[in-house]
C-alpha cells in the first residue's frame, strides 16, 4: 500500500507542518536532526526534496520516542509563540485542520495495514451501539414524508431537488480551504437524490447481477482497473465458505450475509470502501448516476437534515473531477502546494466519514482522491 | 507506441465499422474469415473481446493487399444497401464520421512511428507556402482592432469575453456526437482570451528560463510525469548540438531557433504535441490559465473571426475533465460505447488541428485524451 | 515478443555483419546513409551503441526492396574482395557461420510472430513425410541391441556411457566458435543417457499427472515463473474442447491426442519449445535428470549413431551454465562480443534442430539460451 | 530492499523452523494462533503457500515480545524433547545451522535497511582495533615467501596452485549441507591464485579509470544491469562532495580516499557488497579472472594459511555457476527444499565474511546468490 504511511509518520509530519510553517527551526526545536526536515515532508517541494512516500515504512528511526519528544518541544515552542503573539493565526488554524486531515488517515492507514495481516487482527473494541443504520424510505414515515421511487434496482427513497441559479463555494467568516473559494453561482438544474447512501445489502445484489463480470456498467479505465486488480468485491471484503461475505474492519471481521432476522441491521450500513468506478459501476447497475458536486452541495443546502447520512458516514463519490473554482487563486509560497497542484485526474467526494474528525467537515468541503483508491472510507448516495 | 495503431489497421477498423454496424455480416462479405471481427474490433467490449490494442503492430496477416479487397467488398456492400434503403442513416452517418476521426489518427499515428526511425523520414513533400504563422498581438492593426495586454512574460493580443448564462453544446440540424448533448445553459464569468496559440518561440522562451526544472510550475503529477519520462522538451523535439533545438514532423526535421532575420517565421508556429501537464504548466509560468471548454465555446460563439486559430492548427487542451453534460445519455448498445465509457481521466481538447478531416469539427466539439497523451497535434491557447 | 526480430531485420543485420567487419563502410556500399550502422548493429557495444532490440518491429523503413539492394551491393564487395585477396578468411568464416544462425533464428521468430496472430497462419505447406518419430526402446530390435529401462515413468532405452577422464571441446581444423576452445580433459562419471528425446506423448502425461500444478518438481526460479506467466502447457500448444491438446508450428495447427491408431505417430514426435525449467520439472517427474554438456558430448563421442536424434530435432538443454572453458580467451575487439560476454545466466543447449541449416551443428557446438526461452526448438534428452 | 527481511521476523522464522520440523504444534507452543505457520515460512511450499517475502515489513504483529515469549516455548519444547531422546538429531544439528545462517541474514538485512535511512544511523559502536587488512604482496616479507606479479593494473602477491585430479566436497564425519555432496574428483589445470582479497583502494582505482563508464570490462547481462540502475559505485557508497568516496556500514560512513598517511590503512580493507558483475567486471579490468568453485576449494586445500582472508572478511566469488555435485540428491520431503530447488541463475560465494557466525563457514561450503545482489559482503579474490 503505498499510499498509506505510519502511524510515526503521521505523528512527526504534522509536528514539521507546525515546525517548517510556524514557528520555525531557528529554535532548535529538533536538536541536532536537520534530517527532519526532509523525513517528514510529505510533498512540499518548496521545502526541498521529499523522503519518498512508498519508504515511509522502512524508517525505524527515529523510534516512536523520540518522534513523541519532538513533538512536545515542538508544542512547546507553539504555546510560547501564541502567548508571545508572534504567530500567523492563519497557518496555526491551517495546522489544526491539517492535523484532523492526518487524523482521518492515520485510521484509515491503519485499517489498510491490518487489513493485510494475516491475523486479522481486532484493534477497537466492538461498539456497543453501532451507527450506521438509517430508516430506509420503505418505512411508513419517511414514505409518506418524501415521495418514493420503486423502480428497478433501486429501494431508495428520493427527494426533489429544485436547483436554479444557485451558489456555491464557502461563504461566512469560519475556515475553509483555498479549494472552497471563491464561492460563486452556477446553474443547476432539478434532479432528484437519494435520501440515504448505497448499503452494504444494495451492494451485494449489485455483485450477485454479475457486478464484476459485465462490462456493460463500467468506465473503460474501471473495466481495466477490475481485470487488472481481479477484483470481485469491495477492498477488505472476502469471500469465506461457510460464512459467506464477510468484512474486515478495525472491529475485526463481520458477516455481512446473517441468517434471516438475527442481524439483519448489520447489512443496512453503508458500503464503504468502494473505488470511483465501482461507485460509478453501481449506479449504472441501478438505473441512476453519481451527482456533480454542485449538486451535491446544492441538495444539502435545500433539505439539510431530511437528506439523511450527509456526514459521518462516508465520503461520497461525485461526478465531478476535481478542479479549480471560476477565480481560484493558489496561495503565495508553500502553502500554495497543499491544494491547488493536486487538481487533475481526481474526482471530488463530498461530506465526511465515520472516521473524520468532528467539526472538520462542511457543506463545502471538497475532499478529492484519484478514482481507483478504495483505502478511505467512500461510498455512493445516488442521484437522478 | 502502445496508442498508436498500422495504417494497415485503421483501413480495415474503419470498414470493420461499417460491416458490423451497418451492413453485417451475413452477406459473407469478409469471405471465409470471422477473425476479423475480432481482430479489428477496437474497443467495443459488446460486440466481444478486441484484439490487444498494444499487439496490432504485429499483425502481418492480413496482408495490405487482403484488407483493401476486403474494404472493396465492404463499400460494395454498402452501396448496394444505401441504393436498396435497408440502412440506418444514423449509423451511416457516424461510420463516416468515425472514419474521419481515424484519418486524423493515422496521420498522428504514422508521425508516431516515423519519429522513432533514426533515419527521421521525410515522409510529405515540404509545402510552398507554410501554414500556421499568425500577426501577433503586437502588430498595429490587431492592436487598434483589440486591446492587446503585455504583460509579464506573454506577446499575446487579449480579448474580453462577456459571458454570462450562456448556452453550450450542440443544437440544430446538423451531426454532432453524442457527447455535445444535451445543449444547456451554463453561467460563465467575464473572462480575456488570448487571440492566438501559444507559439514555438514563447515555449522556448519557457524552456530557456528552466520550464522543465522548476516545480512551482507544474501540477503534482505533472511533476512526476515529467521526472519519471527525463522530458525537457515537447515531443518530437530535440537539442542538436550544431542547429540548437529542431522539431520533427512529417515534412523531416525542422530548426526552431533560426539565424535572426533568416526564417523567423518558422518559430512562430503554434507549439504543438503538448501534454496536458505542460500546456498547464506553460500557461502558470505565463501568469495566465487554461480556458474552460464552457469559456473556449462561449468565446468563440462571441467573437467568431477575430479569434485566430480556432480550428486547423492544433486542438487546444481545456482546464475541463472530460464529463458527461446534465442529463446525457449513452445510446443503447455498442453505440454506447462510443463516448460515454471514457469520462474519467481525460482532459477535453477543443477546436481542431491541421490533421483534422475538412468539415469534421465544430465549435460544440468536444475532443478528449489523458493528460499526458503527446502524440496530437494539442497546444495551447491562454485565458486569463 | 521482445527477443525476436523481423525477417527485414535479420535480412539486413546479417550484411551489415559483413560490411562491418570485412569489407568496410569505405567502398560506400550503403550509399547514402549511415544510420544503418547503428539500426542493424545488434550487440557490439564496440561498433557504438545499439539500435533497441524490442523497437526493431517498427522499423518500417528502409523497406524491404532496399534492405534487398543494399545486400546485392555488400556481396558483391564482398566478392570483389575475396577475389582481390584482401579479406581476413576468418571472419568470411565466422560471418558465414553467423548468417546460419540467423537462418535459425529467422525461423524460430518467423513461428513467434505467426503464432500471435489469431488467423493461425499456415506457413509452409505439410511436408509429405514427417520425420521426427524413432523407434522407441520397447521395440525389439532396439530391446535387444541396446538394455532398455522401463523403470518409473519413462518409456525410454537407455544407454550406459563409460567416461572416465575425457576430451572435450573442439579440436582439429574445422571451424568452431570461440566458445568450444579450448579442447581440455574433464573426468565424467559413468551414467546413462536415453537413447532417443522424450516425445509429445510422454509429457502430455507429465500435464495430466498435474506436471503445472505440483511445485515440487520445480526448480524454484521455475515455479515462480509458472505462476507468473500463467503456463499450464508448453510455448504454441493450447487446449480445444473439440480436439483436446493441439500445437501451433509453420504447417498450423496440428492435434496432439489422436484418436487410437489413427496418427498415432503425431505424438510420438519429440516435444520441442520447452523452457530449461519445464525440461527441468519433467525430468524430476520422470525420475531422471538432464545430463550435464560433458556427459552429452561423451555420451555422444563414445555412442554415435545408436543415440537417435543428437541432432536435426530439437536443440537439449543440459545441466550446465553457460561459463567460460578454462583457458578461455575471448578474441581481441569486436568479435570478443560475439560469445563470452553471455556467460551469466544461461544455460547450455547441445545437438541442434530441424530449423538448423545443415552442416552448421557438431558435437562440440554449445548453443546457449536463459532458462525461460522458449521460441527456439529446445527439447529433452534425459541421464541418470 | 524485497530481500531482506525485518529482525523480528529471523527471530520468528528460525523458531518456526525448529517447531515445524522438529517438535511439531501438537504441544500447541504457539497458543492459539495457528497462522504462524503462514506467517514465518519462508519457501517452504511441502509446508503451505508461504506469506510474500515483500511484505513481511508490513507485518506489526505479532509484536516482538509475542515472538520472543513465542521462541522461549519453542526453545522449551526443544529441550524436553531432547531430554526425552525423541528428536532426530539431524533435524537439531540443521535447525542449528539454519539459525547461524539467519544470524548473517540479520546483519546484512539490518544494514540494508539502516542503509536507507537518511539519518544514517551509528548501529554498532566503533571497533578499538579494525580488522581487514592484510600487508600486501608489496611488503618485503611477503614478496619473498610468495612469488609476486606485478604485472598491469594489479598490485597482487599470486601463489602457484598445482592443481590435478583433485577431490572437492565434504569428506568426514562433521556437518555439512547436502550441496556439498558427494565428494568426488574433478580436473583442475594448474593456475595462480591471488594471496588477497581486492581492496577498498584497488576498486577506487577501476572506478577512476572509466569502470562503470566502459562496457568493454562488462559482461552483457552486466552492462545492462549498470545502465538500468544507474550504478557508479559499489552498495552503501557514495560521493561526498567535502570528503570524497565515503563508505556506509554498521559503524556510520567513513571515508574511503583518505589524506595521505592519516589512515591509509582503510582504504586497504577488503571491497565489499559488490554483485557479481562488478566482481567480474574488475576481475577483467584488472587483467585476471575469477576462480572456479573448484579452484578455490583446491588452493585453499594446498596453501591454507598462507592464502590470506580465506574466511572472516568476504564471501568470495566465483566463476561457477550453482548446481548440483555429480550424484547428488535432494533429501526427501521439505529438507529437499533446502538447497536444490536453487540450482540455476545462481553464481557460488565461497569462504564466509565477517559477518558469519564463528564456526560456519568450511572448506567445502557453498553459499550461493543471483548476480545482481550486493546487499552481502560479496567481494573478490582474482586468478589467473
Amino acid at each position: 500500500m503505498p499510499e498509506a504511511s505510519p502511524q510515526k509518520w503521521h505523528l512527526a509530519h504534522t509536528s514539521w507542518f507546525f515546525e517548517t510553517f510556524v514557528v520555525g527551526t531557528n529554535a532548535g526545536q529538533h536538536g541536532a536532526n536537520p534530517a527532519f526536515r526532509h523525513l517528514f515532508n510529505s510533498y512540499y517541494q518548496t521545502i526541498g526534496d521529499p523522503y519518498p512516500r512508498s519508504q515511509r515504512g522502512l524508517l525505524t528511526r527515529p523510534s516512536l520516542d523520540e518522534v513523541l519528544a519532538w513533538r512536545a518541544q515542538v508544542d512547546d515552542a507553539m504555546l510560547d509563540a501564541i502567548e508571545a503573539g508572534s504567530v500567523d493565526a492563519g497557518w496555526v488554524e491551517l495546522g489544526l485542520q491539517h492535523e484532523q486531515q492526518h487524523q482521518e488517515l492515520m485510521r484509515t492507514d491503519l485499517l489498510a495495514l491490518m487489513a493485510l495481516n494475516p491475523l486479522q487482527p481486532c484493534v477497537l473494541p466492538e461498539p456497543v451501539a453501532e451507527p450506521g443504520v438509517v430508516a430506509q424510505g420503505t418505512a411508513a414515515g419517511a414514505a409518506t414524508a418524501h415521495p418514493v421511487a420503486h423502480e428497478g434496482r433501486d429501494r431508495l427513497a428520493w427527494l426533489p431537488v429544485q436547483g436554479g441559479t444557485v451558489r456555491v463555494g464557502h461563504s461566512g467568516s469560519g475556515f475553509c480551504f483555498d479549494n472552497e473559494l471563491p464561492a460563486h453561482e452556477v446553474l443547476v438544474a432539478p434532479f432528484t437524490m437519494a435520501r440515504t447512501l448505497v448499503t452494504q445489502d444494495d451492494y451485494l445484489r449489485f455483485m450477485a447481477e454479475g457486478g464484476y463480470r459485465r462490462s456493460a456498467w463500467w468506465l473503460s479505465d474501471g473495466w481495466d482497473w477490475v481485470r487488472a486488480t481481479g477484483r470481485t468485491c469491495p477492498q477488505y471484503w472476502r469471500h469465506d465458505d461457510r460464512r459467506g461475505w464477510v468484512a474486515y474492519g478495525l472491529h475485526g471481521e463481520r458477516c455481512l450475509q446473517a441468517a434471516a432476522g438475527s442481524n439483519s441491521d448489520a447489512a443496512r450500513r453503508p458500503v464503504a470502501h468502494l473505488s470511483y468506478y465501482e461507485a460509478d459501476a453501481y449506479a449504472r447497475w441501478a438505473g441512476a448516476r453519481l451527482p456533480t458536486e454542485h449538486e451535491w452541495e446544492t441538495a444539502a443546502r435545500e433539505h439539510g437534515e431530511p437528506l439523511a447520512q450527509l456526514f459521518g458516514e462516508c465520503w461520497q463519490w461525485t461526478a465531478s473531477a476535481y478542479a479549480a473554482y471560476p477565480g481560484y487563486r493558489a496561495a503565495a509560497g508553500a502553502a500554495g502546494e497543499y491544494n491547488g497542484k493536486f487538481m487533475v485526474n481526481q474526482q471530488v467526494l463530498r461530506g465526511s466519514s465515520s472516521y473524520t474528525s468532528p467539526g472538520h467537515a462542511r457543506t463545502s468541503y471538497r475532499n478529492f482522491f484519484p478514482p481507483s483508491a478504495t483505502w478511505q472510507r467512500s461510498g455512493v448516495r445516488l442521484a437522478r
